[in-house]
């Protein structure tokens, strides 16, 4: 005993979903089919609209829907320095913590030669030829602090360090609001190594 | 700072699934704009098939493509035997049990007087016609076994006994597999009260 095709269809359509295993998906639609016609319309043209329109950025390979991202395209914005992220949510979240003002360079993914991931692959010649052509003075290195990201961090500081621009890796440490108990011994063990002189800013 | 229009449409479309939050359409739309295009297209083309061609069932209001669903067509199933039941996923649910051959009703929802939805938005009349032409001999009243689904049960009960048929409710009881120390009262209380002696079948 199955749904009907088209219905079959939809729960297997959806699993394509992160984090939505049979049951999730057999719930969403029914979910949509009961409850939400309008809605799922809405979305399946959402969804058409942006894979056939966001591509990458042609500067910083963040998702775009133009030949630059709005980020590349705003004059205000210092063209000196750049950092350099994984993904179009690092962005995000850089861009949130409202500290930073520079431009952006997106890996989209981390060097996984096990994957077949090089170099290329994250646009590290478009990066070199981006550092260069624009007199960029500081590179700083926002990957994740996981064994890929700081191997991808490793990588691209040695590469343009070799260029002779200033590469900068941002601090690991304790996180503010969490408590020293709970911190995990590596965590804290770059939180002795990077520690400041205090009154000095 | 936001993503791109596409972006941010894709991630609002994806609020409409069920459980789905600001964050994890974030993550959805990313992954399918990293890494699964194609599936992100075929997922649009299976919400537009499905809400176009799934319909209701004319005899038993189950979802379908067809003018009866495929357990209505079914000859070799008991048609004298009807079991009503609240929505699509319950009649799978009966339907894996293995143990029912007769046909289903699907009220596509309880009563629930509060949200307008009254006896002629679950079917009723049609349920009732259709007893009277097709010589039903015994409805069985599978609705949940919630407040909303127990009073349903009851005024269905009431309105099919008036028509001289055998109304019977699935049993309320100790669910297999589990611990009579962690059954709830209100439970254990129907599995007393609907108690059988031992022997006879």
């Amino acid at each position: 005993m199955s749904f009907s095709p088209l219905i079959e269809n939809l729960v297997d359509g959806l699993r394509c979903l992160p984090g939505v295993g049979p049951k999730s998906a057999q719930r969403m639609a029914l979910h949509l089919l009961e409850r939400d016609r309008e809605g799922a319309t809405a979305l399946a043209e959402s969804l058409v609209a942006a894979m056939t329109g966001v591509r990458h950025c042609q500067q910083c390979r963040n998702f775009s829907e133009e030949t630059l991202c709005s980020i590349c395209r705003d004059q205000r914005r210092d063209n000196k320095t750049l950092c350099v992220v994984e993904s179009p949510s690092d962005v995000m979240a850089v861009e949130q913590s409202g500290s930073y003002r520079g431009q952006y360079f997106v890996l989209m993914g981390h060097l996984s030669p096990i994957d077949g991931i090089g170099p290329e692959e994250i646009g590290l010649d478009q990066l070199q030829s981006r550092v260069a052509d624009e007199d960029v003075t500081e590179v700083i290195l926002a990957t994740n602090p996981t064994v890929e990201g700081e191997a991808t961090a490793y990588y691209v500081g040695e590469l343009l360090r070799a260029d002779g621009v200033t590469v900068t890796r941002i601090a690991h440490g304790v996180p503010l609001g969490g408590e020293l108990e709970f911190v995990d011994g590596n965590t804290l063990a770059h939180a002795l190594s990077g520690r400041r002189e205090v009154g000095i800013t």
